[in-house]
């Protein structure tokens, strides 16, 4: 195979853009790989922010990555992943070990990869030593190593002292990051983006949008989600299960924004449709304390919780958002049975009566926080968040929350399961649940 | 190569360990493989928390994650990455893929790669079916492709209803875990470590130690810890900046538990030592809300908190901890000034005269809660956590924390940087961190 036929042979020419459906799985796309390098990522010190970062960044111009590979600082190990990533790859990212340190072994493994001998670059010794004397830092060979590159590859932003390197290697860019964050990230923007925009003119525009949808699970979700026609529409469908929702997404790719926006919206009418509409909360970064917010401000109404097993979560939660305090008046962490007495007005014959996990007292807690705060809403949770205090009738996971605003209340009874943070989340969740339901238009 | 052959040739041996240094550098090792399933992943939307949540499982329990692959959520696309990885893992682990769903390709993917036809099992059909009919949910082929399984393959948790399935082809242990977070860790802590170890019983023993130092920055922990010799103490130093305090964490390798254990008690105390010891709160899941529990509960006090900038959180934080309610009686959300007036009894003139953001309020705040709570002790926070709400003598991020215990009150004012997000967690966090020095010994 010819040098440079690979490059060519993966991108795209305008003819493939021309007429022909084109939905995610048909569509001509410009797929890439990315190799992350590092022990610390490995051993668990840190999660691959970069990874996450690059694929976001790729995605939002119109690239796709096909696939991440994270490998140890080890020169075998990184030449072993160059040699199997190349073929397969329009385009390859790599990140970290470019250090001046001896376990940044990245240089030597692509010379190893691809038979291209390391070879000093004399503008960039000249460089580093002239920075040298000017700071004063003595000579070494570690220096000497930053002005190293494999034959053919150029330095990235020769004037600035971050590493990073550029190679053509059988038709295939490889663009060589740092592992730190910062640096890799400007490197990205100002030198890679650009660079993969100019050499893969055509490509698809891919977006992405994201359907919450509550109460309903996801295998229900699935089957009323059958009717759906992917070829129709040429939008696909993924589930991703949340801690108290479902998210539906939708990938829709095209030729244009355009294009691709009225498809998502067509799709997006679709699935409210075949979800019976008053399932889905919002979209992508719409959380339902957002949702929420809006829907209280749009009303004019403002907001009190009273809570128990989630001792604080749900407040956090709403205050979570900017400008929270134009409609959440305050909070009352009621976790003991005096508290609930004193600051709710309680009647402590009907926690003697009930319990505190019941929806007499879940019922008074919330009715109790409308009324001592002066709001037109309030809600409360009251439950038993474990790992202890369950019983037989009332199980470890059984929760109570409740909706008390203008003059009506509701209130509902939870059983969830999993760990005391799980349950805790999920009861917060099902509060917020509440609230959406009732000041939904 | 014959079958067993690999994963026998990947098993370590007694002789492996007898004699010679053992540093966490030149310890012998027993390596395997992680493969994470998931379009999600690579379009970005969400971090790859999974390999990280194995990566620090793998490590604590004396395995080393040599590489990790994530690929699309296709047939073709897994199938390829399983045949590549299985030759050089001593052992594999699989996360995605295995749901209801049409994108859910991982048993099929193995069907192809392994060549092993996809089989119904009739007890775990059985199963499902009697859960169908009990649930009431209408069967469909959906339900069906659960209870298939390449050839040869058992289910992990055939009473649960759970995916994850057991494989081992030539040699090689393979896991295949659901990407549903929970889920992944209950079979991977009930199920796949188990059998880890009773498959590989000679490996080193890796442990890692972190020391949570507060009120101490990055650079100053560093500066001082320059005294700490790695060969000497044979345990190795990193550093982890956390919101609100650093991480210092020690790693060990060994022949035994007492070996190791030896060593970081030793490395302990000479890091204690060099910080000086009043900066160290906890070891690893020691968190500060966990320590000051422990600390009132010995005291035999009770605690409230006040707060308004972290709406929440600081309660939340502290509720978090199983048994907070031997020692946590209330929090007070006083998000608006009528609320601190109403609840915690902030003088109106106070707040007229400094500002709800104010060392006064904040002191107010403090004493109303212990007094109206009738408490040993109270907390109290109040800020500006942005992004809007900021002044020229007060910009976004002052915040006030303030500490009544006894007949004492201690505020503090503060200057935070960063999101809203990171504002509230440093305030919470900077408020635990007086009731921990009012606390210890």
């Amino acid at each position: 195979m010819e040098d440079g036929e690979r490059g060519e042979g993966k991108a795209l020419r305008k003819s493939d853009f021309e007429g022909g459906e084109m939905t995610p799985e048909t569509a001509p796309h410009v797929g890439g790989s990315l190799l992350t390098i590092g022990d610390e990522i490995l051993l668990g010190d840190i999660l691959n922010t970069n990874a996450h970062h690059i694929a976001v960044a790729l995605r939002a111009n119109g690239f796709r990555l096909e696939r991440v590979i994270t490998v140890e600082d080890r020169e075998e190990a990184i030449a072993a992943a160059l040699q199997q990533l190349l073929p397969v790859s329009a385009f390859l990212i790599v990140t970290g070990g470019l250090g001046p340190t001896d376990d940044d072994r990245t240089k030597e493994a692509v010379a190893r990869a691809f038979s291209l001998p390391l070879a000093v670059d004399p503008s960039d010794l000249e460089r580093l030593k002239e920075r040298t004397r000017t700071t004063g830092t003595p000579w070494n060979h570690r220096i000497q190593r930053l002005a190293e590159l494999p034959r053919g590859a150029t330095k990235m932003a020769p004037g600035r002292p971050m590493a990073g390197f550029f190679l053509e290697h059988q038709g295939v860019p490889c663009y060589f990051l740092p592992g730190v964050p910062y640096e890799m990230e400007t490197l990205l923007d100002d030198i890679v983006l650009p660079d993969l925009k100019r050499r893969f003119p055509h490509r698809p525009v891919t977006r992405k949008r994201i359907l919450r949808v509550q109460e309903m699970m996801e295998a229900e979700i699935n089957q009323r989600l059958q009717g759906f026609d992917p070829v129709e529409t040429g939008v696909v469908l993924g589930y991703l299960p949340q801690v108290g929702e479902n998210w539906v997404t939708l990938l829709a790719v095209g030729r244009s924004e355009a294009e691709v926006a009225e498809a998502l919206d067509k799709a997006e009418a679709r699935v409210t449709a075949l979800l019976g509409g008053e399932h889905v909360s919002g979209r992508d970064d719409e959380s339902l304390e957002v949702v929420v917010g809006r829907l209280l401000k749009e009303k004019g109404w403002m907001l009190a919780v009273a809570e128990s097993c989630t001792g604080g979560l749900l407040a956090r939660r709403i205050t979570r958002v900017p400008g929270a305090s134009d409609y959440f008046e305050r909070g009352y962490v009621t976790y003991s049975n005096r508290a609930k007495e004193e600051l709710l007005g309680v009647p402590p014959e009907i926690l003697a009566a009930h319990g505190a996990v019941s929806e007499a007292v879940c019922r008074a807690m919330a009715e109790g926080a409308r009324d001592k705060a002066g709001v037109e809403a309030a809600l409360a949770v009251t439950g038993i968040a474990g790992p202890t205090g369950g019983s037989l009738e009332k199980p470890v996971g059984t929760v109570f929350v409740g909706c008390a605003a203008g003059d009506r209340t509701v209130v509902k009874r939870c059983l969830f399961h999993g760990s005391r943070e799980r349950i805790q989340q999920q009861s917060a969740h099902a509060a917020l649940t509440l609230l959406w339901r009732r000041l939904k238009p």
